[in-house]
């Protein structure tokens, strides 16, 4: 029949089932046998079949599944219809992880989480800036490469460290809840840096009107959003759940849900920060207890694809020769987020175990470091060289979070 | 931040939101104040918010939410992202439907089907080279274009008839089963005819070699996925449910139905076919029991997709002149299955109203249709107006199906 379109389907089916199969066998070796979250099977396995690995060998027939991009610099490992599911899929992991905090815990851990999110961007900031002089890769700290370096080392990719959380059951602890809401704050002081950066590293000065206007914006929104919601949740919840017709609660929601998720990427915030900020709102609603089971159902469908998804962009190659550069960086990147998350939190009565908790729950940098390396690369202000660092402190960063937070919440508190 | 992706990112969620939140809406009208299954309502609101009419107008800040596509000839009227999650949904539905269909009342009925389908497909085809050469868009009944218009009336598209039958609950009777059976063989067939017709007017001859080829590895891949899938159906069902981690026999599940999916699309056949036969052999297992929640949500997330872009491919601007043409077979669309399948249907028992249902549900022609006229257009052998002839087939077919389905299931079957 029709060739494109109907073979794009079939390819697409396929990998699908592949990703979905391995994700779970992956899972369950991880649970049953290694005692770790079945997250950490996930990304592996993504590593293992994506396409800088086995993925990119010709299949007999069908020529590679998961074929290597074409440019190096192409941040999507995969077709744009299988990022585009694993994109659904974090949506609907922050979501659900909005509607399952509590909102007063949440309000209540908001200062200690702003303190924690400050000091996990500075730390990193000024950690990174100084590397990138101190290694030789930049005249001077202010220079625009040590600058985005710095920027880079900033990140937080939360999408990790909720999954490990939710697969403990510990995403409602005094550290969870505060990890979350510092996710936030960093994301919205994420953009102020980032449009401090590139001000700086295009025109020389910081443009201090158009810093003020995008933070506005961002925070603005997310304000917005969240006070909104809360106050309108009772109706919103009213009004979803008066639908007669077959599954439209479960619709509606997420219809709601991606459409919060949208206008925060078009504020400049990430779409999760949106997906999480309408759940947080909704948390304590009837359409929350209503949609519960069968959100969970299309969360196991399509959250592991993001992780599997997110496994598939470590390419090992990409960093040539700058390995020293990447493993002094890659320690620094650990050292930022335990110390600047960690020391604001110890001073916050957190305790030693909770302070530790809290450092490794924001140390995973994820997709979101990436996306900074990349706009560094896009301006020419870093190499693909730095590049591949980034991919360094984003896999070790990542892969190292879920063991050690499983390690850390097993420990119990003491007194 | 990094513009492609996450833009792309930002606009597919409010793609999908708008979809999923309208889809509820009109379906909500329909049930509650049309008496009409919410798929006709699905179908309406793609059609009106579709590339072809509201949605090509621009937003101010963001350009037309469904842009028209560049190629008139283009089946895809969506960005690839939203039609894979529409071809998820329409392989979801009919894999649901196998699940709920009881393999032995299939199999008791698979005789019937057989001549209910054989009906379907040779008297539409007769009628429509037939119109074709006497209206003299081609010189004789056997010249490629009137072959190729005959192929395009053969088509069944069963996803529209599943999804009333499961909003009304009537999956499981008689004339239900009867109808997915029939579409399962229709599509057998109907391969076999497209690759006679193809060979017929690309080489002026039938390789008989060619079409024996083609239909013993559709017919052999049928064959073994449905016998292999009855026989190992317990094995399978055990497999899948031994895993621990949280929600695996759902993303388990949906990989085998994926996969199976892919295969037959491989194997020439329609996807949902291979989604169909594979829930159709796990339809009396512990796991489609326990499925059977877990997958009514996702269900109900992406079915709707399905309608909604299925409506969306509507374009009324695609006939031009042969409206004549147009009008003609569309009649005759409608009474080639009415008759072809319900004459059999009345001599095998089925009594006058379920004749009147079986030929009612096996009329739409839905996208199969337009994929025909597709080949055919890549060919040459048709112009653009016969496919637009084609788009007002599908168009008065699809939207007849809702209204004359529940219409004729409303009515009691008489002693």
């Amino acid at each position: 029949m029709e060739a494109g379109p109907m073979e794009m389907i079939n390819r697409l089916l396929l990998q699908l089932a592949v990703i979905l199969f391995l994700a779970r066998v992956a899972g369950e070796v991880c649970e049953r046998y290694l005692r770790q979250p079945s997250v950490l099977g996930e990304l592996v396995v993504g590593i293992i079949i994506g396409p800088y690995a086995l993925g990119s060998i010709p299949i007999p027939g069908l020529g590679p599944l998961f074929p290597t991009p074409d440019s190096s610099s192409s941040h999507m490992a995969v077709s744009s219809e299988i990022y585009t599911l694993a994109q659904v899929g974090v949506v609907l992991l922050l979501f659900t992880a909005g509607l399952e905090t509590d909102i007063k815990r949440f309000l209540r851990y908001g200062g200690a989480a702003a303190l924690v999110a400050l000091g996990g961007v500075a730390l990193p900031f000024l950690l990174g800036a100084a590397t990138a002089w101190g290694l030789g890769f930049a005249s001077s700290m202010a220079a625009p490469t040590a600058l985005f370096v710095g920027a880079m080392l900033t990140a937080t990719s939360v999408g990790i460290t909720t999954r490990v959380l939710s697969d403990i059951h510990r995403l409602d602890s005094a550290e969870g809840i505060t990890i979350l809401a510092a996710a936030v704050i960093d994301d919205v002081v994420g953009i102020i840096v980032l449009t401090i950066v590139v001000s700086l590293s295009i025109g020389g000065a910081v443009s201090v009107g158009e810093v003020v206007t995008v933070a506005g914006w961002a925070i603005g929104f997310w304000l917005v959003l969240l006070v909104g919601g809360i106050l309108l949740s009772v109706l919103i919840s009213r009004f979803l759940m008066s639908f007669k017709v077959a599954g439209a609660a479960i619709a509606l929601t997420l219809a709601l849900a991606f459409l919060c998720s949208a206008l925060a990427g078009s504020f400049g915030l990430a779409t999760i920060i949106g997906a999480y900020s309408i759940g947080l709102a909704l948390s304590n609603t009837e359409l929350a207890k209503a949609v519960d089971r069968p959100l969970s159902a299309v969360y196991y469908f399509l959250v592991p694809v993001f992780f599997v998804v997110m496994g598939m962009q470590v390419n090992f190659w990409a960093m040539g020769q700058a390995w020293l550069f990447g493993i002094v960086l890659t320690v620094l990147a650990v050292l930022g987020k335990l110390l600047g998350c960690g020391l604001p939190a110890l001073g916050l009565g957190f305790g030693r175990l909770g302070a530790l908790r809290i450092g490794v729950g924001m140390m995973p940098r994820g997709e979101v470091g990436l996306i900074v390396a990349g706009v560094g690369l896009g301006y020419g202000v870093i190499g693909s060289d730095i590049f591949g660092v980034a991919v360094m402190v984003t896999i070790v960063t990542t892969l190292l979070a879920p063991p050690l937070l499983v390690a850390a919440f097993r420990r119990s508190q003491p007194g």
